[in-house]
């Protein structure tokens, strides 16, 4: 507790009804406050910092300005909403963030009231916003809705559809372009340069009659324009703007850290009969913490640091990073071979595509956050001969799916997708998790889907996708680090549909996919142990399955277990499919499908998710011995 | 034969070769001959008739001017690629269309070389069409790749994305807007707006260097400006574009009618160092054939017709269309509650809510074709209270899976998914096909999935959804008409999760989804005939499932089959998952699954199409025999 700040004036604030009843001059102190308060939660919690210290000013002005929570308020993704949290009735537990049984790091509909759209995905704010909106007038209710929405998330075109939706709004809507010039990675295309020409034009007031009363309340936008015309100044000013030619009001720019400015303009665009509105705001991730500022990248999503050195703690070394493997085994294809080509929807880190794009720059693509265009571009690199990787994670492919069915699947063409993150992801919760990707990919024709069990299983998959040129191919892995194991120095190429024995037995078979593979082998020495021979198989494809395998496996012992970390609807669900199909359930068969359960688990430790998903080693002994129905000392029971 | 018209030029051409052997000055008569063709072709095999009209002359000059096929082509959806078929050496078989063995009514690389990328889903085409470009680049090769995409798909915000990564692709790409003032509806949105700015702005030159070269070539856009002016003027002019924002060379407005002026600016496109290029061409759909320029809407898809009158040829009045009967029903319901709303994304007509528009303007949002949007504004509407029923194909809710997962499913927000065209569409084939939704929405936690098994089932469906607040659900019916059976005076509401029993017998269970329903008593009738006691479930609930009905089913028959008209992973895995985890098989259960192949089907008349799935009475009959080891005149076989 010595550690905290002080903060006097926050200590009166409990609820944004609080900040309404100050006084407009205490509210720079208040976002000072509230600033040093979010370093020192995120100091002791870690996650992502800085966002939150780049909209402070603004969460202030907000709240302050707009009847929140009659008025809708949006935090595109989520992650920048800590101060939003802080003064929304959440303080008491905000060192509780990403922790089990703690606050979410991002939105989220059952925390609070002042949450009413969850998020954690990029670019849905407009759409959420949009939907209130129109509640609202169908109703003849007053209440706003308000997105705010980074310059990043921008490029999905998600947004941009919502944006093409929104003059139905009229009014009731309200768009906050935060543009910190900076999203996780730098920001790519050409929005970005519209942006830049927008904010260098000049052309600062909307050229609408509203423009002249907004125009007085931003004498520091002029400042900001002017300290960034240089950095900014890359191209012709056309004099027009993407949000005009979409049916917005623009409104900016406005100086993001100013908070009387943001109040003032707020309060205006509040009050204005037209819309919808747009405003752009400009902000510095990281604003105010001197190591955030100087590093924003880094300080994106951090673990517990140090507040007065800014040193985040370190983990103890341990086994490489799937993610760092992967983008190894990568480059050491993409040099045997020059057809071989990554791309990353705005992740470049996330996937370790910035590894690879060290190496080979020409043949790296970022195309921003647009996880669709990622993925039928790849299928025409695919189409004129290229080797294409998409590196995404299993959750943001869900927002290509169309694209994977479409364009690669019913095309059978080799684009080959690097599933990072799937199964449980921890700290990050239900939106991150990579659950559904067997389910959703497995239903497809011609996809060969492997997961891998281990880092090195992970490097002979990527050497076999780079050569399986006759359709799409996917590889599943975790979050995290491998089991420290030796790595192949040469890659071996896999055959397609073709599981391993891993251990030999005669009575119990698991039948592993992916990282599980670890538990099921201390399972089966468990297992061992109570005199129960055990075989353990890892399948390495969910599809095409190893039927021949698992034909064996499932005919000559008594029980069999499928495991996976995936939801239903994945590789249990295709095993028992093949079983039926054949027959071979039709005179008994002890078969189980272990697998993640059907509720959205909520953030926290991963050994916690595992346990609660009933994942480990020990729910399948007991699987099995319940299978087997005899107890857990290993002698039979009298069936009931 | 003799309603051929006659098409001495065309008939010298069977490739695009022979179209760059002609004269300029030919090509208007060759256009022309090919217009005749086209709607001789479409009259005998009905199919998209407008789209093809409006690009005859862009369909003529870009092949005049670019190297087809080492220049990649890419049609957007590709309906409108009737013509390009013809002069790219499928004349011969253009009769064919939407037959079964025929040429898809689509694009498709299995069928040409000119096809380089198929399609069939809207707006994918700039993104595969920079896939190619790149490829291009990165090889040093010289090809050129050209996206012709028309203005109601640049609405989606895949459009979006694939252009703000555009630039990277330099002068290799080309961009051709089909801008027909009418995409499948009326475009919705500001898009719409900027385009009519655009072209009203009197500034039709793109404000670069190039800009004069080109305009030299264009005498006819000013008067095609000048004719729309006053359709048009309906904004301030900004001076800007969209697509000059996005980093595009803008040229035009061109007549995409005249097709010199075509060949002209394209040869100057072609020849020019700059890039990306985007060209505006002006079409009109249905250009050049009467009946279908007066109601471009209805030719839209047509039917066989008379090519003199126009008059389709009407089918025998049947039962009514699923489509018709949800619209109806959800009319009801939007009667009995003002908080129903609906949504569609720009297909009213094809989702029956053109109906329900007439009724309730205000609550009927036709968001363009933004599939994404659509969900999470959904999603938005619920969250304020309201009940939104999307109205969306299932195969085009592929392209909102994040959203559905994200936005709705995590939210556990009571969002209604009406499913048109589930499981198998005959003439449209596999990119058309609803597959895999039972697949893709059952491994979610939270919904609630059903399947209509005839047309009074649809309404009690929708009833049931309508009052069903705790969370998403969605329902699933098949294209085409339901059975003729009587409808409900009043709607029923299903309990959740429970299916009914609409045959009982002791031997053989059959567990149906759906309306393969009626194959399934059909089955049951010759199993009886045969001595097998047949009971027949519909089950209604794909998720949550009738637990303790298939519990019962399972155990007191001798085999039980699952039925459904779709693909692995849906009802059938998930049934065989529920035997698994209870232990139902431990000790022997004859159980099957019977779904569609795992492959891609082509078009074919909707009845071959079940044939070939397998998924008719017989087979039915079959693979209970199969399974209880009988031969088909119900005599036990010796069991190996």
């Amino acid at each position: 507790m010595s550690d905290r700040p002080e903060t006097p004036l926050l200590d009166t604030v409990q609820y944004p009804d609080d900040i309404r009843k100050l006084d407009r001059n205490q509210l720079p102190q208040l976002a000072e406050e509230l600033r040093q308060e979010v370093i020192s939660a995120v100091s002791v919690t870690g996650g992502h910092l800085g966002a939150g210290l780049g909209v402070v000013e603004l969460t202030v002005a907000i709240h302050y300005v707009f009847d929140t929570p009659n008025d809708k308020l949006i935090w595109d993704v989520g992650h920048q909403a800590y101060p939003h949290k802080i003064v929304t009735g959440r303080r008491d537990r905000i060192r509780t963030l990403r922790q089990g049984g703690g606050l979410s790091g991002f939105t989220k509909r059952s925390e609070s009231d002042y949450d009413p759209f969850g998020a954690a995905h990029s670019s849905t704010s407009i759409s959420a916003a949009l939907g209130f909106a129109i509640a609202n007038k169908l109703s003849d209710s007053p209440g706003k809705a308000i997105a705010v929405i980074g310059d990043g998330a921008m490029s999905a075109g998600m947004a941009y559809e919502a944006m093409n939706n929104a003059a139905a709004a009229g009014n009731r809507l309200v768009v906050i372009l935060n543009d910190n010039d900076m999203s996780i990675a730098p920001p790519v295309g050409s929005l970005r340069n519209s942006l830049a020409r927008l904010v260098s034009s000049g052309k600062y007031l909307a050229p609408r009659r509203l423009a002249q009363k907004l125009a007085r309340a931003m004498p520091e936008p002029l400042h900001v324009a002017a300290r960034r015309m240089e950095e900014y100044a890359r191209g012709l000013v056309t004099g027009g703007t993407l949000f005009d030619e979409l049916g917005f009001y623009y409104v900016g720019p406005v100086d993001g850290h100013d908070v009387r400015a943001l109040v003032e303009v707020l309060e205006n665009v509040r009050d204005a009969p037209e819309g919808p509105m747009l405003v752009h705001v400009v902000t510095k991730k990281g604003k105010g913490y001197g190591p955030a500022e100087s590093a924003a990248d880094k300080y994106h999503g951090v673990v517990k640091f140090d507040v007065v050195s800014g040193v985040q703690a370190k983990a103890a070394p341990g086994a490489p990073s799937y993610t760092g493997v992967f983008a190894k085994a990568l480059i050491g294809e993409a040099e045997r071979d020059d057809k071989i080509v990554a791309i990353t929807a705005a992740m470049p880190s996330g996937t370790g595509l910035d590894k690879f794009e060290e190496k080979f720059p020409d043949r790296t693509f970022d195309v921003g956050i647009a996880e669709q265009h990622a993925v039928t571009f790849a299928a025409g690199l695919a189409a004129q001969g290229y080797r294409p990787f998409c590196a995404i994670y299993s959750t943001f492919l869900q927002r290509a799916y169309d694209q994977v069915v479409h364009d690669v699947a019913i095309q059978n063409l080799p684009v080959r997708f690097a599933m990072d993150r799937a199964g449980l992801v921890g700290a990050d919760g239900a939106t991150h998790a990579g659950s559904f990707d067997l389910a959703y990919l497995c239903t497809l024709p011609n996809f060969v889907v492997m997961a891998a069990a281990d880092e090195a299983e992970l490097v002979h998959m990527v050497h076999t996708m780079a050569l399986h040129d006759s359709g799409p191919s996917a590889v599943r892995y975790p979050r995290g680090e491998g089991r420290g194991i030796p790595m192949p120095e040469i890659p071996e190429r896999l055959a397609i549909g073709k599981g391993r024995i891993v251990k030999q037995g005669n009575k119990v078979a698991i039948l592993s996919l992916g990282t599980r593979l670890a538990e099921a082998e201390k399972a089966a020495e468990q297992l061992e142990a109570k005199g129960l021979s055990t075989t353990v198989a890892d399948l390495r494809f969910a599809k095409p399955l190893d039927e021949e395998l698992i034909r064996k496996l499932l005919t000559t012992h008594e029980v069999a277990v499928t495991v996976e970390e995936a939801s239903i609807g994945g590789l249990g669900a295709h095993v028992l499919t093949l079983a039926s199909d054949e027959g071979l359930v039709d005179a008994g068969l002890k078969i189980r499908t272990m697998r993640l359960p059907d509720t959205f688990q909520d953030h926290d430790k991963p050994e916690k998710q595992y346990d609660e998903a009933g994942l480990n080693a020990p729910h399948i002994v007991e699987t099995v011995l319940k299978a087997l129905r005899v107890n857990s000392a290993g002698v039979e029971e009298v069936r009931a």
